[in-house]
């Protein structure tokens, strides 16, 4: 009798399997048993029949708690009423643990003692699922790179300085220095682009922001991409290419998964290229006009972007923010240097900023300037400013956030739930 | 006239294209300029006759420096004696930056001076080989565990505790307590794997390792996998197949690469399973014999692993050391509880540990005793409890160290050539 994954049990239609993993429910009505049972690979329902089996097996179900670790032998039956597909018809029964009282009960629990229990709440069917999605993804991005001859280089978590101010740095003593925990890995395939031509890395990043929003972790996974000889326009066309690709596998790949999590998917399958595109002047101009008190020359913040994403059902990317509100490396635009060719690109339904993008300085001189107008210490960059030494070439690239991808993908409302252990201000355990 | 990726040339024959990239060499024969050219993706001789340009093309050859930036038209050639089959006859050339007088020369430069210039030393062809290895090694560790159902469930890299005592790690202040840099993410998975069966995580992980060695990087990339109800046996067998697998689909991908590395890759080839295996103690027999001073109940450092390593050609496993020299969720062998069901697996030829792994411990009591005897804080770890107190299960999984990995297969003298920028115990820049 082969012990199987419920990820195979179609291939065992009518044949006797075994079975281990966890008993999520029990349900008597006086002469059978019905276990929900679930291996990490699947679920289904077993059905055990007290005149199939003996007396020791019906008695180890008689004590069956929720979360009982336990071995299943019976037979695998098509069973199209069922959600699962199959029911398993159970010869035998074979206690490995029985579970203390499960503290997830069916009950509502509040989120503080969800996060709590982390650690036992991803067995529950919805965050299972959540991580299958986000497993999934990361996939489907990698794909997307390889298949585009994009190399991956891994940038360094500890670094000796920050590209944008430490003051929202994680920071720890590095043997006689000091390091931070990079925010991204940008500035670093900069140099690989300029050795591999096209490359991205794709990790954790740390962020110490004190504030509590839905859409920000502490420790999240950044994926950056960098394209030597790609313009700002190009680089758009990646970004889109990347996400309607990622958005549309899914929709195959993980069908069921979005179905459990009541995703509406309908809006997804709309997301094909190309994205809508508004400046950054003719957001302003909607944000003002749908009644928010901000004036031309703010950034954004969640409150923007939402009133913005909300208002499509594609992604949107805002471009040409002015140069002053965004990051020193991005490149002015030679039409009007106070804007910048980079981009913003928001997932729709109100999710928010999933991207942000730009075309890269390559003047040596300009960049140098910039340094200076950021305040940022010069021989700290000279090994960046090297790029622009030693064959500068144009070149672009963009960051995208993980989590904030894999939210608006589930349609989650809240970020937490998009990473396994999240790391929240008030949350480092377990 | 097509912009064209080198890595695409082929399909161009006797065709007309244009490229982008970087001269990594001039070489002039009065009427002839030879101009060896990378883009990154691939490498190419480009040829420029004076007689076949006009003379501001002409001139534009003379000036051309080391690195420089330049957009190249011209016609494909194949060429049957070229290393890379191809040559681009030159019609019309285009300076993109000039570069100042570049800092890696042909000459030799100690390995400090070229890891301060690891942003540079990365284009050079043996830098950017052993990239394009690490890349596709990741890609296929990802692909194994993908085709066997494994779902990958990132772990923290921010913890509030260590599970091997903390004065190899790095610490960081998180905002009103304390977060260690993870060493793994093994605690993590094993919850997931209680909800998903079958899991890996692969990300950085960081050891605030004070020695100096050829073999250690303070960051570096680990994959962790971890599988519900697999044993020791069959942990080890998931091992052998994956570490084989890996290497037998490197040496297809990756061909030339490892030729330009001028890797043995005979040795590489009979990496097959199954892979030959030694108890820790008779590996010590052998480490007497070959006339190393230790005793039976000694750990192996790095000249055990470098003796016992260069006695295989194909990867060894080390099983069954003593209990106490190992970490305190492996468990006892119940045929001699002296000795533990764990596993360390070594590249050959000298290389060394490339994996960890064990079958863990599912009894709550045993679990309980061990952190009473290991000294650790039994409140940090009731959430680890947890996991053999609902539905405890018997399960197994290891650790492989990626960089170790890229080392063995591309054959490299020092760790911190596999990473694309190293962090060591005095380097943490560029």
């Amino acid at each position: 009798m082969p012990l199987i994954q419920l990820s195979e049990v179609s291939k065992y239609p009518e044949k006797e399997v075994s079975l281990k993993g966890w008993v999520f429910n029990v349900r008597s009505s006086g002469s059978i048993y019905f276990l929900q049972f679930r291996d990490g690979s699947g679920r289904i329902q077993a059905v055990i029949s007290k005149k199939e089996v003996d007396s020791k097996t019906w008695q180890a179900c008689g004590k069956l708690t929720m979360e009982s670790s336990i071995e299943l032998f019976g037979t695998v039956h098509e069973d199209k009423r069922s959600a699962y597909g199959f029911e398993l018809e159970v010869k035998d029964l074979k206690i490995i643990q029985l579970a203390e009282e499960y503290p997830i009960a069916k009950k509502e629990h509040g989120p503080e003692f969800l996060m709590d229990n982390r650690h036992l709440w991803l067995r529950s069917a919805r965050q299972a699922a959540i991580l299958k999605v986000r497993d999934e993804v990361v996939w489907q991005l990698r794909k997307f790179f390889r298949e585009r001859g994009f190399v991956l280089t891994d940038s360094p978590v500890l670094t000796p300085t920050s590209c944008e101010g430490t003051t929202t740095l994680f920071s720890t003593d590095y043997f006689d220095t000091k390091a931070y925990l990079a925010q991204t890995g940008q500035l670093y395939i900069e140099a690989t682009a300029a050795a591999l031509g096209r490359v991205y890395d794709f990790g954790p990043t740390f962020r110490a922001e004190k504030s509590k929003t839905r859409r920000h972790l502490t420790e999240f996974w950044m994926l950056d991409a960098e394209a030597a000889f790609v313009d700002f326009e190009e680089n758009l066309k990646i970004q889109e290419e990347l996400v309607s690709q990622v958005v549309q596998n899914i929709l195959i790949e993980r069908r069921e998964e979005l179905k459990l999590l009541e995703r509406d998917t309908k809006i997804l399958e709309k997301v094909a290229v190309p994205f809508p595109r508004l400046t950054y002047d003719e957001a302003v101009t909607r944000l003002i006009k749908a009644g928010l008190k901000m004036k031309r020359g703010d950034d954004f913040g969640g409150d923007e972007e939402t009133v913005l994403s909300k208002q499509f059902d594609k992604p949107v990317f805002i471009t040409h923010f002015p140069t002053k509100i965004k990051a020193f490396y991005m490149k002015p635009d030679p039409a009007d240097p106070e804007l910048s060719l980079g981009d913003d690109l928001l997932a729709p339904e109100g999710f928010g900023e999933i991207i942000g993008g730009s075309e890269r300085i390559d003047d040596l001189k300009l960049l140098e300037k910039r340094l200076k107008e950021f305040k940022l210490p010069r021989k700290d960059f000279e090994w960046y400013l090297d790029l622009r030494r030693y064959g500068s070439f144009p070149h672009s690239g963009f960051g995208l956030g993980l989590e904030r991808l894999v939210r608006w993908i589930c349609g989650l409302e809240h970020i937490r739930e998009t990473i396994p252990f999240p790391r929240l201000i008030n949350r480092l355990k377990p």
